[in-house]
């Protein structure tokens, strides 16, 4: 609720959170004052040699938030927090930040709409945040933007939605190695649906961003179904583990519904495969009028993901107490940089 | 900040007013609690019948906010405004408003981003309205979303924005009389040249657009240009005042720029005139990465503008206290209606 620089302390070094700390260095409106992550290659560790850079090495990296020395006002000090898709693995972690007094930017795919999958969790985080006056948000390109902000945003201009369809397409071959894993790229199909039936494969989040957009949009979002279908190589096709050859898995075909007595209101589907491409998000709303929105090549996955944490720091400051969702913040923006 | 049905009080029962109150007669969550015009020929007709509808006549116009006999808890009353472009005009019916203890949303465009152009009135404004604790802001589909407020919220996927650009275009032809007499439809290029030399003519707002872009992302606004040039008529064209001969006037081609240091950083380009179509949003940023919206067929500004009105109320009511501009604000969203 203030116009002074943020202080930014940092939680979880993996990839995308360096490149979060990357971002936070290179922003005129932003401090760095504390970096965690519990490597112990880590620990003890300047961040300017952690990144490989020129960045200052004022900083040193902690095993956690208690073991940092913060010295800020209420209001000013900014969690934000790369380290798990899982919300039960982060409530520690967020509970933590919050009662250090400090709002929090969450990566973590099921905070993003945590209200249906995981209602008591949820319920802790939104007490403890409001008995602290701060605000937290799980958000990311996806979920936290692609698929459930920007639909709810080009909502504003209808009189009436009827129903929202989402198509977001990202060729995986054009992104980092964890993310072809992650969609199965080079396995058999058996693997594929042994994978499918462990639920240990495919994108964590689509389910929360289609009860988010419900939800944002009065809609009951507790009838939500989701399925995964493979995409399988009709040629030899490249990838980050070699030539997949054609039978193989390429990627993924991802779907999540939600359904309000029966109507189908919300539709999104997630196809991320490598060869896959054009990537393209494209947003189609019934209603009154139909709206259509395109972003030819898509939402970048990772560079958006990383900017997408770093610009919500603005809008997390000026949020009500409490947990939140994405679409209870005004927009996130980049500010200027560093000269 | 509450869950309950916000009451609106109407203020201007223009074309726009009526689609307005039209909307929130629909809507679930609003409950229509007064309906003001200056026109006599309205004051103490039932609103059904000013509607020209099944509606309920159980709001009967008066004069003005004073003369309605308002019983609201406070936060709960948002006076939607619709009277003029001019903030000069209505500033004291927002001042009215604000101190009668209601957030507002008005259609007037040069509130929607008063900063620059008119810094004594947004002052005035703001300070009423950090007194009565009550949110202010201007806002519709452009100004308002389609030139501001889209492009801000495409900048969140970004890391870094260097320059803006947004052509929006509008087919008058499609639109309502008065649009199309506001862009010249018919006139000769003398006659055009002679209205925008009186400042008589274009599209009010395009300035306050462009300013609102670059505060958002953190840019000084003062250096700011508008131009005006003619659309001319190449062929017989069909208008809302008969067939525009060709070496007439068909629109207008109007662009305003933000410069900073002399480097342009916001290009917003609007071409309205008759038989110009396809109607299209399109908004590309240069950054890191770079990035291109549309919205083929466009957002309808008629439509669209009652629309954004009453799809803010609720965002007003969750904003901090004072003058606001819709960048400030969680995206505007339609709500189930009435069953």
């Amino acid at each position: 609720m203030t116009g002074t620089a943020a202080q930014v302390a940092h939680v979880g070094l993996g990839a995308i959170g360096r490149e979060v700390v990357r971002l936070v260095l290179r922003r005129s409106d932003l401090d760095l004052v504390a970096v965690c992550d519990i490597s112990p290659d880590l620990v003890g560790t300047g961040i300017g040699s952690v990144l490989d850079t020129e960045a200052p090495d004022h900083v040193s990296v902690v095993k956690s938030l208690g073991d940092a020395s913060l010295d800020v006002a209420a209001g000013d000090l900014v969690v934000t927090h790369t380290t798990s898709s899982s919300l039960t693995r982060c409530l520690p972690e967020l509970l933590a930040a919050v009662e250090a007094g400090a709002h929090v930017v969450s990566s973590c795919e099921e905070l993003s709409y945590p209200w249906v999958q995981a209602p008591e969790a949820a319920a802790r985080l939104d007490d403890a945040a409001r008995t602290a006056g701060v605000s937290v948000v799980g958000t990311g390109v996806n979920p936290g933007f692609a698929m459930d902000y920007l639909p709810v945003v080009l909502s504003g201009a209808t009189k009436r939605v009827d129903a929202v369809r989402v198509l977001r397409v990202q060729d995986a071959g054009r992104r980092r190695e964890p993310l072809q894993a992650k969609v199965g790229a080079g396995i058999t199909t058996e693997e594929f649906e042994r994978r499918v039936a462990a639920a240990s494969m495919g994108h964590v989040g689509l389910t929360e961003s289609a009860q988010a957009v419900a939800a944002a949009l009065g809609w009951d979002a507790s009838d939500t179904t989701e399925t995964i279908e493979p995409v399988v190589a009709e040629m030899p096709t490249p990838s980050a583990f070699g030539t997949i050859e054609p039978g193989r898995i390429a990627g993924i075909d991802q779907v999540a519904v939600v359904r309000v007595d029966g109507v189908e209101r919300v539709h999104l589907r997630l196809r991320m495969a490598v060869g896959i491409g054009p990537s393209q998000d494209d947003i189609r709303l019934t209603g009154e009028p139909d709206l259509h929105l395109s972003v030819p090549g898509g939402l970048h996955g990772d560079l958006a993901t990383a900017a997408a944490l770093v610009n919500t720091i603005g809008s997390i400051r000026h949020a009500e107490p409490g947990l939140r969702v994405m679409s209870d913040l005004r927009p996130p923006r980049p500010a200027p940089e560093r000269r």
